[in-house]
């Protein structure tokens, strides 16, 4: 993984107000007056200027923030951005009056991702994924998810993991890969599921844990993807290899998706349109974070909207990601899924900038290292021309970002 | 106005896919293997490379393409960019569950943004709208449509057209500037429509005539605004004046302002959510083109589209466009107008393709200048890294511009 930064002394943002999404604090955790000091790729004090340790101010490279508020880098926590080619075609099918059968007799749905990734290289998928990845990085975004699941069988999800672990040589940005070889069923299966899944754990994730390719395993539990029962078989095996679980869960139809994910105490558990509460009472204790998605809600045109007041008075965590993906949510702009957050779903601003920041950090198991402003976290920071945090969820299509520090630089 | 570019000689784009959007072709108006040849800032020839007459070829400044896509530059034929401040509070005070009541209390509503832009000097207007504008030009925007409005006295709508009229000496871009004086009631009128109208119609629109400040007049006719009567009156001493009209119509119910509009022969009818059929059939009798505005749909979480199928029944001219405001509309991306066009209204990609250039061109009366690639038009282009023209409305926060032409340069 990229960004060991360890050169460089101290730096000093001052200034500056701060949105610090400190565990436990009102609101954004904000410092109106704020500093945020930085030694080797680490924040060493992110607080009121007027109360930091003498030390952090001597000879420090000081940049003068002029009053512009710093956040968290932002963190998308749910992608499938390694993907080839696009599928704009049946966009524009289906905009003129194509029935979903008639796009997939013409070679359309999540075949033609598999298809397309299937002939592409590992270097043609890097390539085709960094203008994505530019355009969420434009906006201040220093770590992002990346799932596999175009691939379908061994060497082609590894293929789409490696082109994912790859990016963050190219790009000065934190990726975390995740193996939802459960995601589709591809055509070589001719429709038998409980077979793919026993590929799935015999074969690609057994391979991808040995070779370190994935920091979590994903899966797809819905009545087009994989039934609760052929989930809970991957998650058994997820846990057997050490590697957390997350699941794209009860987005069109209510299969207990999210119980099953609290079950094995996973990460987090995405989408959540019918989940009920039952299944967001057992989110809540398990801890798994409640990810919305509100970027394929609106792209497929779903009129049911996740139970975000449930998850409110059950106290579950809510992250907000893009889901960029070619099918369903071709989104690339973090700003914009937040703004779809609130507009959409009635996300408050404290929730939407919570759910790209510590919440989306908690729902990667990277709390520790990441999504607030905190001595001890990487020192990846965006600083923005605004007057109050709440723009960053209001506008629609304006990047006000004005630096993006990643490691203290 | 600024673009008056003289210099330079012949110059080819070659190698290139065009949607030269000319009237009367079917759909886009596509040339796979296209040129575009410009001199003195106009289009001399745009079609088959094959066709070009041999004078073009030689000696021109010659780009290869390499088979990227040329739209028409870009047109965003109905915002308010020209504002102080924003409305970002009033946007999270109403996410936190305020009601309008309460959001008016706290001096919220329009009469906020006519307070700012009042205590704004027309320097600072300037300035705080050429970020707005830059995002605009950043996807390929060429010509701009602006709106007074938010200063509802002589001397504050004189400074808000003015502050329009000075953006194309700080950019590359055509500007063209209405006059929305009748937009809503300044605090001062106390309630008294009437009489503001007669300040409208006596004071305001013969001043801003006669310094040649506005090119069109525009109305806000709705419940909560303006009468169809007043609207009239206006319109009345527009024509006498020597302007085209156009109209906020039908946005939130039906008082018939599309047939008034077009009753007055206006350029367009705008919004439209609430048009009934006569309304429909007058403005194609008028050739009034129908703006629709998804942004402000999206934004106020309206439930009501506008007719889309009746339109294309009786032939009514669709454009596109941003409504940018900070209101009930701060966006400014006309890529992402475009998906909401197509994902919330159900426009076709040509049809999202067609409102933000030859139909956006219609409305604004400039169809014989610019809108669509043919000779004789401004040389304004937008280049495109995609694969099909559909990818410019499929995306979501992404923006393949690869380059922008403004008068041949
Ligand atoms: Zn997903
Ligand atoms: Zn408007």
């Amino acid at each position: 993984m990229g960004g060991e930064n360890r050169q460089g002394g101290l730096r000093l943002w001052r200034n500056a107000r701060l949105v610090t999404m400190v565990e436990g604090a009102a609101g954004l955790g904000i410092v109106e007056k704020g500093a945020v000091a930085a030694r080797d790729g680490l924040i060493v004090y992110a607080g009121a200027e007027a109360d930091m340790p003498a030390p952090f101010g001597q000879g420090a490279e000081t940049i003068d923030c002029e009053g512009r508020w710093i956040t968290p880098g932002l963190i998308d926590c749910h992608t499938h951005l390694v993907y080839a080619g696009n599928r704009a075609n049946e966009f524009e099918m289906r905009l003129a009056g194509a029935t979903y059968e008639e796009v997939a007799r013409a070679g359309g749905g999540i075949v033609s991702s598999v298809k397309s990734l299937r002939a592409a290289s590992e270097d043609e998928l890097v390539a085709q994924t960094l203008p994505r990845l530019d355009a969420l990085i434009a906006e201040g975004v220093t770590t992002v998810e990346v799932k596999s699941g175009y691939g379908l069988d061994l060497d082609n999800e590894k293929k789409s993991l490696r082109a994912a672990r790859r990016l963050d040589g190219e790009r000065q940005v934190m990726i975390r890969t995740t193996c939802l070889a459960a995601h589709a069923l591809p055509p070589e299966a001719k429709g038998d599921k409980d077979a793919f899944v026993d590929l799935v754990n015999e074969t690609i994730l057994p391979a991808v844990a040995a070779e370190k390719l994935a920091d979590a395993v994903d899966g797809f539990c819905e009545g087009i993807a994989f039934s609760p029962e052929q989930v809970a078989r991957v998650f058994d095996k997820a846990k057997a290899l050490g590697l957390p679980v997350k699941l794209h869960a009860d987005q069109l139809s209510n299969l207990h998706g999210a119980a099953l994910a609290a079950r094995y105490g996973a990460l987090s558990a995405d989408h959540l349109e019918y989940t009920d509460e039952e299944g967001a009472a057992a989110m809540a204790k398990a801890g798994t974070v409640a990810t919305i998605l509100p970027g394929a809600y609106y792209f497929i045109r779903e009129t049911k909207k996740p139970p975000v007041d449930l998850f409110r008075r059950h106290g579950v965590k809510m992250a907000v990601a893009t889901d960029s993906n070619p099918g369903t949510s071709p989104l690339t702009s973090l700003l914009l899924t937040m703004n779809m957050g609130a507009t959409l779903f009635g996300l408050t601003v404290d929730e939407c900038l919570a759910g790209i920041t510590r919440e989306a950090a908690r729902a990667l198991g990277m709390l520790d290292r990441t999504g607030t402003l905190e001595a001890g976290k990487s020192a990846d920071l965006a600083i923005w021309d605004i007057e109050r945090p709440a723009e960053l969820v209001y506008r629609m299509g304006f990047n006000p970002l004005h630096a993006r520090i990643w490691r203290g630089q």
